[in-house]
């Protein structure tokens, strides 16, 4: 290990965490990976030497693990924490991990969404914020908080195929120490200080991507492509995007970069979101193709995400930052179509449906 | 025909000129289409009631056809002109009509891409202003000149499939004239007043769809995807076409929707740019892959293109208006892939090559 090899430790063992592993084993970093208690056969596995069952990709060598009993073992002396639990379990983790945490580290989240904190829905790192000042109010436990996004597919990250991922923070310090950690040849690090940009765009592009497994969907359904309206999503979706990150506080580029148009490109070309919408597209109802990947133990992160952006939106109406729907109709189209605010009428009135809200309105009424 | 029925002529019977026949004459419009020397057996077949060879759909039967020799009648009445010739042959069809043009006619262009002009490359606009001044050097002919971009494949806006069109120009009456003539249910019309950011996203999307195309050919050389990279360069694509609009007088707004992202999204999904592309990442050399392509009668805009792009980069920089080839290491990797000053050493060096010019830097030498 080189003289400034540092102690980084990751919570959660699952695709992500195990995959972020790599690029910092490779930086010569002593690299803990702790699982929570339902990643015990995942870390079976790779302290057997098979591959990681998530990525396919046997863990580095270099890497020790953790099983949940030994959290405080595992974060004893890390500089640099990485939270990769899923959504649901985060805030978990995190309680049960803060009282380990010490001031100086700096909290890196690969988690995205939105969540629900006392009746308002915020973005995750507003929520590990809220749950660090519970554990220590005289704020000693502010620590810097990284969001990692942009298109990062874990089982690439892990097999260091080329990668450009986004590390956002408010406070520069703390982004230069994720590049010096964990960018490599393979795993690029690009710096951001739009840490709410990347949290946006990293929520909604699940539910977008669903949209554009529509489209994809259409074309298995009546032979033909849909690619005009499957690019005019794309479009729509990214400006749509662009809209909603602004009142929330983050910026376009962030949205028309990697963070977001990278980010949705990738999840569009792979992923349970896009799979999920080309089974509604081919004419599966979005109840009937949820069931059958809950069936084969596939969540799928945009249907709860899009309910989430619904009362986001709702919320930010109701504060005046945003006037109304009107600049959202994608958007309202996917929650009304997921939710049931919208039966669901077979591939030919969803190809309309979606190109009405899809495309640019018919009657030019801004002139 | 209703009332305010005008009378369109478009001049090319390609794929795109006869498909934008289909939603004028949805709206009740006379609709003309005149083909070029080259076009006879295409106007042949759908003269005979076949599908037009190109498009693999019938002309609506209500367009009119012309043939070569038939320009002047072609045109004569015309008040919405629309050039749709492949960019090699449409200065001299413009010649020959502009005799035939009268002012207040709106002319517009589907045609796309850097052409050299006086030693100069220009957009085709750009050229096409110039033609009409030389015809009227009273300026009697400099008729607004509207650009038809966005994600549009010829075959689904002939088959009345969702799509998204953006027409741009700097006068707001041509738009508000197109989007009048042109939009329908399945042809979406956005009106744009930015004509050089949209010539420019439709310029370069070619050259870095042959990029996508490079990292799906990867994943069938070596059996895993290359999805990360190629989202990182598709985000890479976007940013560097704002940078190139930028100093060409286009709008970054204009690269990020429908007219950048969008077009880069369909052009990806399918094409010829693409399909060059993934036989590189194949593994075929840029050559080998050309003459096979060309065998089989299939042009590859983005090649010429790459390298009209180099030139134009090479422009700017001794004008001063960009300072250095920096800010562009995408289209200079591929620019010099396909212009032979890099060799083609397979896709290992080759996804090596495009990581460097893809991903951010790792140095973050900026802090």
């Amino acid at each position: 290990m080189s003289p400034l090899a540092e102690t980084i430790t990751i919570l959660g063992a699952g695709a992500m965490g195990s995959a972020l592993a790599a690029p910092a084993a490779d930086n010569g970093h002593e690299v803990r990976l702790w699982g929570t208690w339902l990643d015990d056969e995942l870390l079976d596995a790779v302290d057997q030497g098979r591959p990681h069952p998530r990525t396919g990709v046997p863990l580095d060598p270099r890497v020790k693990t953790y099983r949940s009993g030994q959290l405080a073992q595992a974060l004893d002396g890390a500089t640099y924490v990485v939270l990769s639990v899923s959504s649901e379990g985060l805030l978990d983790v995190l309680r049960k991990a803060a009282g380990h945490l010490r001031p100086g580290q700096v909290l890196a989240v690969t988690t995205k969404g939105f969540v629900r904190l006392d009746h308002r829905i915020v973005t995750l790192p507003h929520a590990v914020t809220a749950v660090l000042r519970e554990t220590a109010p005289d704020g000693s436990l502010d620590l810097p908080l990284v969001a990692i996004g942009g298109p990062c597919k874990a089982n690439e990250v892990a097999a260091r195929r080329p990668t450009a991922s986004v590390h956002a923070c408010g406070a520069p310090g703390a982004t230069r120490r994720s590049h010096a950690l964990f960018a490599t040849e393979a795993y690029a690090v690009e710096e951001s200080d739009d840490l709410i940009g990347v949290e946006v765009a990293a929520a909604l592009k699940n539910v977008y991507a669903i949209a554009l497994g529509i489209c994809q969907g259409l074309a298995e359904h009546g032979g033909e492509p849909y690619h005009d309206l499957q690019a005019a999503a794309f479009a729509c979706a990214v400006t749509e995007m662009v809209r909603l990150a602004g009142p929330l506080g983050g910026r376009a580029e962030t949205v028309t970069g990697l963070a977001g148009v990278g980010d949705l490109e990738v999840t569009a070309l792979s992923g349970r979101n896009r799979v999920y919408g080309t089974r509604i597209g081919a004419g599966e109802s979005p109840d009937e193709a949820l069931r059958a990947m809950q069936a084969a133990g596939q969540t799928v992160e945009g249907v709860p995400a899009a309910q989430l952006a619904r009362e986001l939106v709702d919320q930010l109406i109701r504060s005046g930052a945003l006037d109304d729907w009107s600049g959202l109709p994608l958007l309202r189209q996917i929650a009304d179509l997921l939710g049931g605010q919208e039966p669901y009428g077979g591939p030919q009135e969803l190809a309309a449906a979606f190109a009405r809200a899809a495309l640019p309105a018919r009657t030019a009424a801004e002139y």
